[in-house]
């Protein structure tokens, strides 16, 4: 059999891997943004075809030969024409048909092999899922930075912002994450100048942070984080922040739950994906619920998953055997 | 000498007075949208044009010759050029030169002829200031709708939808906004149908939200003040909403408040002009400060306190007296 292609096409980088139906991963490549949405058509084909590329480049030639590829995005992106997709990757060896999956379900299966459980995803955006039968039953927000992702990177980073500009005008409470702020935009907060009313440093910021797109406060995200454990004490508006950040998510995570099925629960997204407090947090927050017992397990990055559903598509039963072995040779092939 | 002219340039429409230097108002005329950063430099003279032309309408040709004008306009438009305004209203009769001053302080004079006090606006944005000597001396907020704007119809707007996403996907509480949303964007809240997981419902809403302009959300905060009155228990969602845009205002306020400045306050915006529960919230916030007596005068828009402007930049001196003339004389022209 023809080996098969998974790619996890974010927005800021692109994975593709190729395996054969054992679940053997023999190539790994990376690449930039792949997601048609946020980086445009062209952009998220050249990421995926230099990702493919780069995952190939140990191959011979004579493996280069795929039957099908599947590729996690952004569910948002799931109306992008898989026959156009198809097109741009014959000529580096697809010989058949390409699925699109969403990002959320590549998360979950980066955890686990189970076909029932929960995935709860924190980066730029939030979004919390039940998945049942290897697909994706119930959705929890996912709502996108105006109407919802409560608790995400943007989120935090929103109010992050906000914090300090109402500290700046004294309509809010003086914070740490102030000169944090200002110093990650190049501002000099010492300045007295006033500008139309104004602190001269709130009129740079104002003028600094709506040169940018919306979601791309959070960028300021980790300034929360970093305020929260500074010494000698924490930065209470930074600590209340993520006690939010955190209720949120764990609100969006509760919404999906079903006494009926135990879990397994997959943590993804830079905001989970590491062993926070916040993360910590919103773990704590099952106590009491018929899940208070099960397994949290952390993932950095959706591309075990990618290989897993390409498996699945191919009719490939995915076992405890199979998972271990693609995430060992993928391990192998990414060096950690 | 000549008269004068006044404009009170908004974002949906604008307002031109013609009045002479004893405060007489002679002309009023209505027109579009007049902010060169919402509508566009060429859509903004033109309503400018538009206003004066029926302003003078009733006026005979020989007293279409006007010394100087004032512009009143949202603060962050002050950089437009005031020679290119001046040029386009040359042939209308302008023969001197444009001053454009902040719309926040032709609020302030609309309500008083006070040189010194305080104007909190809330509309589709919020802001407060301190006037002392004619000027706005300390601004607070007025910071937009991404990073402040606390408590502003925008503000109250996002919440509303937020809310209603929240309620839809089970990760917060059902309200009585839920219905009056789909109602106004015309979606059938009964479907069973899901989409990906979500309530179609869900989906609909994301789709026809994220076609509007964000800042388009205020067209939602009636929404608030519809549920938190709605027989026979206010909805508490939509009550809390509103708890705290009172209270964000209230510290907006709070922020340029100086114990020597003993008032008055002047209300203006969609938000604050009417005498709602949120209107009197926020000036009962005032208890227990210095201005806990002060006068709360509330104003529709800032057409008066154009005019007064426009005296005051000719060298009139606008006390209590000529201050009665502007608002009688306008009143007759307006029908009020």
């Amino acid at each position: 059999m023809l080996n098969l292609l998974a790619f996890d096409a974010g927005g800021t980088s692109t994975r593709a891997v190729i395996l054969d139906t054992a679940g053997n991963c023999l190539g790994y490549g990376k690449a930039g943004g792949g997601n048609p949405v946020s980086s445009g058509f062209p952009a998220a084909i050249g990421s995926l075809r230099d990702a493919l590329e780069a995952a190939g480049a140990r191959l011979g030639p004579a493996s280069a030969d795929y039957s099908s590829a599947v590729i996690a995005m952004a569910g948002s992106s799931v109306q992008t024409s898989t026959r156009l997709l198809a097109k741009s990757l014959t000529d580096l060896g697809l010989r058949g048909n390409v699925v699109i999956e969403a990002d959320l379900l590549a998360t979950f299966f980066s955890g686990t092999f189970h076909e029932k459980g929960y995935a709860l995803v924190a980066g730029t955006g939030s979004v919390g899922a039940q998945i049942r039968a290897g697909r994706l039953d119930v959705v929890a927000d996912g709502m996108g930075w105006l109407l919802g992702d409560a608790g995400s990177g943007f989120w935090i980073g929103r109010r992050v912002v906000r914090a300090v500009t109402a500290a700046l005008d004294r309509r809010g409470p003086q914070t740490s994450l102030t000169p944090l702020l200002l110093a990650a935009l190049g501002i000099d907060s010492e300045s007295p100048a006033r500008f139309q009313g104004r602190p001269a440093a709130a009129q740079q910021m104002i003028d600094a942070l709506y040169a940018l797109r919306p979601v791309e406060l959070s960028r300021f995200a980790p300034l929360a984080f970093e305020a929260a454990r500074t010494a000698p004490a924490p930065d209470e508006v930074a600590q209340q922040i993520l006690d939010r950040a955190a209720a949120s998510l764990s609100a969006t995570l509760a919404a999906v739950l079903d006494p009926s099925i135990p879990g397994p629960v997959v943590f993804g997204g830079s905001i989970l994906s590491t062993d926070s407090p916040l993360a910590q947090s919103v773990q704590r927050s099952l106590a009491g619920t018929a899940l208070e017992c099960t397994e949290v397990i952390r993932v950095a990055d959706g591309v075990v998953g990618a290989a897993v559903l390409a498996l699945r598509h191919a009719g490939v039963v995915v076992d405890a055997a199979v998972f271990s072995r693609i995430r060992a040779t993928l391990a192998d092939l990414r060096g950690t």
